[in-house]
Formats: structure tokens, sequence, C-alpha cells
């Protein structure tokens, strides 16, 4: 059994990463990691793994930590990997960070949105974790930037359009809307539950910082400098992302055209569901709890207006499911261990 | 005391016109009927208003009710107005209809996406009931169209901007959101309460009816043939609609002259309320029970993209209490009685 | 216009009193204070009510709040008002305090689930503002400690019963369940979305504080010694509350009876509905955004085991609304003022 | 891989059946019937199951049927098994029979709530399901009537405190709550998502049918006759079912001797968690989507009123997730097979 570790794992997404390493059939999990719950029995500080698993949160200490671990997922806030992800590099771990740390190649955008980078000298070996899109090259890497959960919905559907050149770059729109769960587990007014229950609004409409993530990937992809307008908002729901994306095509590309380009883009990728069927759209309630990703469209032929939408549950293919399947790729296991 | 009567009572939009009549300071419901509920007290049926209305619902007879009401509301679905509002209009009763049957001036749109209208001598009479842009002409109207429910989300916000020429008539998008009370009352799959509940998806997103009706004002008001992108969500909650606008601005109008377009435009309207602040947008929460259009926006000045994001109560000022706003606007009554 | 004041307006009772307030026929809302968003806009801290009042928050000072106010409730945390409430009588200010400070008649109850009480000596002309109980008393008060959301429910429905002895007092149980805004608006872990959302469980099951306010109260209108068992849950809404009372009819009460004894005490009463027909019982939608408390039955009368259901809107005739009709009762205006 | 097959395949249970046994290592599922669905791709009736099942949904013919099963789960409206089941039995398979149809003892019980039963032949055969209880009998029987959801949240925690003689028989109350799946997938206004979101109810006070189920258990495990006073309600959630049981102890049992009591019991029972901390009790999120059932306690010593709480998901270990751990035993596979 490959051993895995987990440093900052009483997030939301740090738990799910504990239950699906849990249920792995070729990786045990050996460490998890948390300042807050340290000493504390994880499934205390999460009742629903009562039963599952038996380990206690430690403080995060480099030598303990790497003798036990072979692999390790960092999910916590940006920032913090800057000063960890480098030893644990050292030390030879294999690395999937969920924080946005490692998933710029431009190091000047990352530090308009972000803070200074102190770990420069990693963006050369990192690799975006789009499973789907970046395969071979995470099969070779040590170290993973796990893409973001917006981006996730954002760039599947896009990229296999974008390289066929089959979208127009300059009208590109992401109306975005992401379960509560997507702002973390920390307590703030915005996340009560009562601020947000039978609630809904878009926040963050000057700039969220997915979107330089976004812009950076489908403009290497398209090969054109690309500008994307994105308004995300907040659903009164748990888990689930859901992005309609508006955009036109180019020449009479048709409804079946970009059908083809699709399912031929994601054929033999088990966790891209394309649908074919307008009438039954993506609903964030089909991949719940999952690692699917569901895509639908619709081609107005009058217009070319072209709208896309796209599903995930933001904890799995948005965040842990999508860092699980990176790590089944970097050590050669079955793409799908532990996620179906 | 003005007489009130409601035909088709016991939907949503019904029983909500009869809970803001009950309250009305110079109105009094008389009537209310509905053929599933006839003989059974308004209470029975719904019994939030226990206390509040002693009424019975009665079968539709028109002598009966014509003898008891002054003004008329129906709420009643599609196509049955067309038979049973001539009737009222011609034993001289105020009517305001809340389906789509006398919202088009152009009955050729009309019959493309519902049925045969067989009441067109009316359409010439009716007037589209949306408050603040047509005051003046509901104030004369016996008869009134009362606005769908997207549609008002979207031309409230679209219209002060188009008639000052400030936006791009080509390229207008409608991202909406509605809650689950705006499919109706009636049974079905779609609105079983575990195939909604912690799910968010587009429907329609082919051709809902209410594009039509938006594209038929828009275009009248802008004097322009404006083609529009609609695609329309369901959200997991009861009461509550959104709409994120995506258009852009023509030439350098700035968002001050946005802001100042719409501040002017809805001067002395109590029922909009303008955001200024684009850190606290329209939220659904904060219209919900209430006949408010809440409206914001953010501009990019570099790429000239402007997002506009409106929100209502989809039964309230998306239907009933907007209903109730035309009807005090044709009594020559404070337009905000028995509103606020 | 008798002037109103609001001390601690922005938590999640006072908003709601600054709403029904701000409506409020013979009142006017002339200040309301808060610490933590003094000099804020009251509609921007809770933006459903722009438009709706212009007041801005203040810091409480003595002086300048008694010049401007005839009556107060003071929404505070209990505690507080031991220091602040003292004061307002001194200025002969009439007092409504929502906390349980001035609840209880026997200090050394209130000593041991709370603290030292610091005013001990307005416990002897504070009356417990259980409105339709004690509306009397009320009527002459000038200082009222207002109900909490759960005695309300549990009090309603037992006390005519207590009084006519009808029920064995040796067995009587309260299974409750609340709203999440019953937690108030400050934040934590329980209240984060995430964590309660799809949730439903069992809290304080050892002893909340709810308890011996019912018991103080149960025992003075019985005559007996009342120990109740009581577990409050949380259910998954924002708000509302219900309570299951499970207890046996004495002797050979019929369920006619038990009707009988509720629709007499209640006569005229018009803020208690009873439902007499078990088929359809009381649901915390009937009551959400009122006044209303709703009181339905069932009375096996082979094992004399008598189900008694109530529910309230836990914000409303649990807290503020509650508050505003004792303030009706005291200044001698209509009881339902503002509240319909 | 041994074959199983679902007789009436695309109710809630019938669709968490297909996931559940999509996913087990031991049996294929291999034949899937639905009258309404006949034809369609079960993947298209459920969209979350794209990918993951290929199986059409089929009529129900029994030789066609019993050619492809090796064990046969029956998911039908009660009654309907009545006619089916026989056939099923003749044919040698093993059946699970989620109705009511097969779970009673005393068939006059049966036909007092439910209907004549037409196959009383094999009530001599069936074996109650409740795993944990009736593991021998299980892994002997042929024919499986698989319990109520409300009765194993009251079976589970009462059995073990029955056989010990250690709780009060006479004074026992089950307050039960339940999601929405529970009611089905067949539309009706009940079920309505604006009927249901945001409220809760009562519902069957007088008479829920699931009663006279766990008073004949209850009432064969203590060998007393038990009448059980039984209030189900309805929570605004899909999944989940958690049951606040009231009872008394016998003698000087305390809290040590209930736990010792239900650990003892359901030691090695992998599916029963005993919660041991009052202050962190059981929650419907713990064990939504797990076959777990999550049961804690407090016992107030002064007053001997001991109040248990029990925690299920109703559509798997209140439904399809018993059954299939029913047919693990049955099968003389590893109980957990699939379930975790």
């Amino acid at each position: 059994m490959i051993r895995a570790g987990i440093v900052g794992a009483t997030g939301y997404a740090g738990a799910e990463l504990v239950k699906i390493l849990s249920a792995h059939p070729h990786v045990e999990l050996t460490a998890v990691t948390s300042r807050q719950y340290a000493g504390v029995p994880f499934a205390q500080a999460f009742p629903f793994l009562r039963g599952l698993t038996d380990l206690v949160c430690e403080e995060f200490d480099i030598d303990a930590f790497s003798d036990k671990t072979d692999v390790v997922f960092t999910a916590l806030p940006h920032k913090l990997p800057l000063s960890i992800v480098p030893r644990l590099i050292e030390k030879g771990k294999k690395v999937i960070d969920l924080s946005a740390d490692f998933r710029f190649s431009n190091v000047e955008t990352y530090e308009a949105f972000y803070q200074p980078h102190t770990a420069r000298e990693l963006l050369g070996i990192s690799v975006y974790g789009l499973c789907e899109v970046y395969r071979e090259k995470i099969a070779q890497a040590q170290l993973i930037g796990n893409p973001g959960c917006y981006p996730t919905t954002v760039l599947l559907p896009l990229i296999p359009l974008l390289k066929k050149g089959m979208i127009d770059t300059a009208h590109i729109i992401a109306d975005s809307k992401s379960g509560v769960s997507g702002a973390g587990r920390s307590v703030s007014l915005g996340t009560h539950f009562c601020e947000v229950n039978e609630g809904f609004k878009a926040y963050k409409i000057e700039g969220h910082r997915h979107r330089p993530e976004m812009e950076e990937v489908l403009s290497r992809e398209s090969g054109e400098l690309i500008s994307l307008t994105f308004v995300p908002h907040l659903l009164p729901l748990t888990r689930g992302m859901l992005t309609t994306l508006y955009t036109r095509v180019k020449g009479d590309f048709s409804a079946q055209d970009i059908m083809d380009c699709l399912t031929s883009f994601y054929k033999g990728r088990p966790f891209v569901r394309i649908f074919d069927d307008v009438s039954q759209p993506p609903d964030v309630r089909y991949v719940q709890n999952t690692n699917f990703c569901d895509i639908g469209f619709h081609l107005n032929r009058d217009t070319g207006q072209l709208v896309i939408i796209s599903a995930i549950d933001n904890l799995v293919k948005g965040a842990s499911g999508q860092a699980v399947q990176n790590m089944n790729i970097m050590l050669g296991l079955d793409e799908t261990a532990g996620l179906l």
C-alpha cells in the first residue's frame, strides 16, 4: 500500500480527502494534520467518519510526517503551502497542492492576485492538475497545482472547442453558481445559515481570483490572449457548482460539430459525461458526491450563440476528487481508483 | 371600499393576491373562485390565512361574480382568460390579467408561442402593466396584461439604458434564476421536493415563452429589433428571482452615467431600489415577501462589459404585488397601498 | 406618535423589531443602537429594509437615548440588560426586555441557570409578557420580561389545560424543533450553512435554559411543582418553531373537552388559532412572518395519551412580535396594531 | 458473480438499490423492471447513474426475469408483492421485499392496516430483516420482509434494552422526523417543493401504519404487549430520519448500564454506532448516504427519564442499504460488501 498524508485535513476539502482515501483500494491514509484539532480523533471532529477512520489529528512536523507518507495532499489556505510544499518536495514526496499557490505558470499573475511567491523555483516543475487535459504531464509530475473549482467547470468544456478554433475568443462569459461549501469551513456572517438559506446573490463581481487562473489556461490552450467575463453566485445548497457559459461559434459550425468535438476529446475519459439532450441538461444533483463533470450545450443556429452548461461537485471534481484522480495518475494506478 | 374579486385564486399567485388584498386599506376582497376548491373556505385550502379571511371559494359565474366586484384579477393559466376576460370587460369591470394573454401587442408573436388568440379585439385596449414604465397608460386602462416574472427582472434595468442609447443592443444576455413557486402549484415530478432540493439546473434553454415577451418590449422601447439570449434556471428555494444581465456600454459611458440614468429614471418610484455598492449586490433574500425590484451593476471600464443584477420576489413584484400596484394606479390610489 | 427605541437592534430579533415598528401605525421608531454597527445606516446592515427606514445605528447613551424615546425594547444577550434596564426604568421609560433577565419570579432559579442577578429590585415589578395569559398585568406594567420562544410554544397550549386540571402533571414531555434564527446572528461553526443544511439533530439534551423558565410558569399556573422533559432540536430552516407535547388526560376528559377548554380560553384572542382537524395539523409554514401561535391536538381515547402540537415564528410570536404585542397592550393600543 | 434483479426499480428506494448494486463487488445487477419506464435506459430516468449502468428498464415477465436473476429485490408499493413474490419464491429465487407485505407475523394485524393478505402461506417462511437482531434467521431465509424506515430507528435502540428488562414498557413515545424521500417519488401536492420547503409539521398523528409493525416486534422481543405512542413529522430535507424516544428506566439502572447494554449488543456489528457524548448527539448529516444507524442517549438520574436518539438515512439503512445487507447475509457474503 502506498502511504498518503494530508496537511490541513479539517477543512471541507480535507475531510472529503479523508473520506475518499479511507476507502481507496491501493492507498493507506497514514497521517492527517490540523492545528486546530491537534490531538483530536478525526472522527470526533467529523462524526460522519466514525467507524471509518481511527486517525488522530496531529500538528505538522516535517520529519515525523515525512516518515509516514509517500504522497502528500496539502489542503491549506493559499500562502501556507509556499513554506511547506518545498520541504515536502525536498524530502522526495509527491505533492498535490489544493491551493492556488502552484497553479500559475506566470508568477506575475499570481503575485498580482495573491501575494509574493516565495517558492518560485517550484513553478517550473509544478503541473496544472486538470486531469483530462494534462494527463501525460501529470503522470510525470512530482508537484501538482490542483485546479480551482470554478476553473474546472469553465476549462473542461471550453478547451476542446478552443483547441479546434470553434469559438469566438472575444466573447466568453461565465455565469457560475456555487454551493456554500466552496466558501470553506471558517465561520463568518457570510456563511451563517440564515444569511444564505432561501437566498441567492452574486459576489466578487469585480474580480474573483479564479478569473486570472482561467484566463491563463484558456490563453495557453487557444494561443490567444483571452479575457473572460466571470460572475460567481452563491447557491443555497451545500455541494455543487454549475457554470453557464455564453460564447459564439465561429463560421458555420453546427451543434453536431460541437458534440463531435467534445465527445472525441473526452472519449475514454470516465469522469466527463457529455449530455446530448438539451431538454435534460446537467443538474448539480446528478454530480453530487461524485467526481463527474457533466457538460451539455445548446447552439442557436440563427445567431450562432452557444450556451454551454457544466456541473461538478465543488468538493470532489472541484477539489478532493480531482486531487485523488491526480494522485492515481501520478502513481500509475487506475485513474478511477477510489472514485467510483 | 372598492370591491375586488379573483378568478383562479388557489394557485400561488392567487393565494398571494388574497393575502395582499385581505390587508389592503382601500379595497375589500369580496369573491374568490376556484374550480378545484369550490365550496371550500379559502383558509382551509391555505391555512396560513386562517383568521385573516372568511371567503369561501366559488365556481366562476359571470353574473354572480360581476354583481360582487368592481375590479377583477384573473390568475388563470393562459388561454382560459381568452374566454373570461372579454365578458368581464363587457360588464365594465377593470381587469388585471396575470397570464400572458393580454401582454402582447403583436398577436402573431403571441400565437407563435401560445395558441390562437380569440380575443384579439382586446389587444388594442390592453396595457402592458410594467408599472414604473407605463404608469400613465395604466392609469387610463380598463385591461392590464400583468408582466411575466422574468420580463420584470429584465425590463426594469434595461429600459432606462436603452431609452438613452447607452448599451449595445446586439449583445444582451439574461441569465435568470427563479425559485420553485414560479413553476406553479400543479403537481409534477419536476417540482417534487426531492427533484429540486439541493439541485440547480437550467431549463427551457431552447426557448422559454418569456423571451418573445421581453423582446417585444425591449424592441419597442429601444426602437431597434432586439434579440435576446435568455437562459432560465431553477433555484432550490420557494420565492425569489434574480437575473444577471450581460451587455456592453456604447461609447465611453461611465459607471456614474449608468447610475445617473437608473436613479433619475426611477426617482420617486418607491419599488425600485438602485444599489450603489458592488460589494453588496442584490440578494433575493432582500426582496422576499416585498414588491421591490432591486438593481445593482458593475461596469468593467477596460472592456466596456456591463453586468447588471436585478432581483424580485417572483410572486409579488413578479406577479401579484405588481398586479395590485397596477390596480392602485388604475383606481387612482396611492401606488403603494397594501404593498409596504 | 409614541416614540420607540431599540437597544441592540442588529441581531435577528432586533432587525425584526425594526421591520415591525417601521410599519406600525401608532408608533414611530426613533432610535436604534448597536455597538458593532454604530454610525452605519440600519438599511446598510440589513438591506431588506432599504427604503423603509433611514435610521442610523448609534452607540447606546442613556441620556441621548432617553430624550428620543418613550418606550424601549432591549434586544441584548442576557446579562447586559441587568445594567441597562434599571437606568431606563429610572428615566420612566416603559421597557420590554427580550432577554431572560426579567422573566423569572424566583431569583434563585435565574441565578442557577444564568448569573448573579444585579437588578433584583426590578423582579418585583416586572411582568412575564405572555400576552394571552397575563394581559391584565401587562397593561399595568412598566417592565416586561418577554417570554422565550420555546416557552411560548409550550405554555400557550398547556396553561388552559392545567388551569382546568385536565392533564397529568407528572408526565409532560416537550419535543421542540426550532429554525436556525433562534441561535442568533453571532457567527459560530454550529450555524455555518453546511453544518445545518440537510441536517437535523437534538442539542442541549441535558439542560436547556428555557426549561426552568417553563417550569416556573407551569408550576405557578397549575399550583403543582411541575418537572418537564424538554428536548430541543435544530431544523434546517430559517424561521419557525414547532413543539410536540406528550401528556395524558386525567379522568375521562374527551377530545371535545380539550377543544372547548382551548377555544374558550383563547376566545377573542386574535393571535392564537386552534386547529380542529387532526389531518391538517399546524405547520411552521403557516405561521412564518406572523404573530400567530397555531395549536392542534390528538387524544387517543384508549390510552388517554394526548399529543398537542403548537407552532410559531420564533422571531415574531417567539420574540419581536410578542414584544410589540406587549407594547400595544401596555400603551392601550389595539393589541394587533402593526402585527397583521 | 451472483445475479441480482430489481422489480420496481424507478422509485427512490429502487434507484438507491441500482446505485448500490452497480458498485457491489460480488453481485451483478442484471435486470431492472418498471412499468412507467419500460424500454427506457435506467440512466436516462436517473441521470446521476450515467456511465455507471447500461441497464434498460423492462416490463416484469416472470420467466424472462427469472432466467436472468438469482436474487430479487421487490421495491413495489405494498399489495403488488402479494402476487409477484410467490411466483419468485416458486422459481427458487431468494427474495428481499421492501414493502410491508412480508413483515408481519400476525396476519390479522397486517390485514387491519393494509388489505387482505393473499400470500399467507409465505408468512411462515418470511423473516423480518432487521439485520442486527435477526442475523441468524436471515442467513437461512429465502424470503425477507425488509423493515420499514421508522421501525428501524425505533427497534434498534429499544430491543437491547427491552431484552434486558431495563425500561418501562408502559411509557414509550417515539417522536420521529423523516426527510421527504420517505414519501416516495409519486407526485402529490404534499411533496411539492413549495409545500415542504421551510416547513415542518407532524402527519398521520392518528395512526401511521408503521406503528403496528413496531408494536409487533417490540412485543415479541420484550414478551409484553407494548403499545407505542408514535408521531411522525416531515423534515424539509431529502434524506435522513431521526427518532427521539422517551421512556423510563426501571429500577436504578444507570447511564453506564444503558451504554454497556447497547455496546455489548452491537459489538461487532459495523453499522450501528453508539454515541457516548451527549454534547455531540446523532445528526442525520452523519448518516446520509450511509448504512449506519447512529444511537445516542441521555438519562436523567433524578427522574429516570431516558431520552434516546437514533438516526439513519431512510433510503439506505431504512430501505435499500438494509436490503443489500440482508442479501449479503443470505448469500454468506461479508455483511458490509458494497455498503462502505
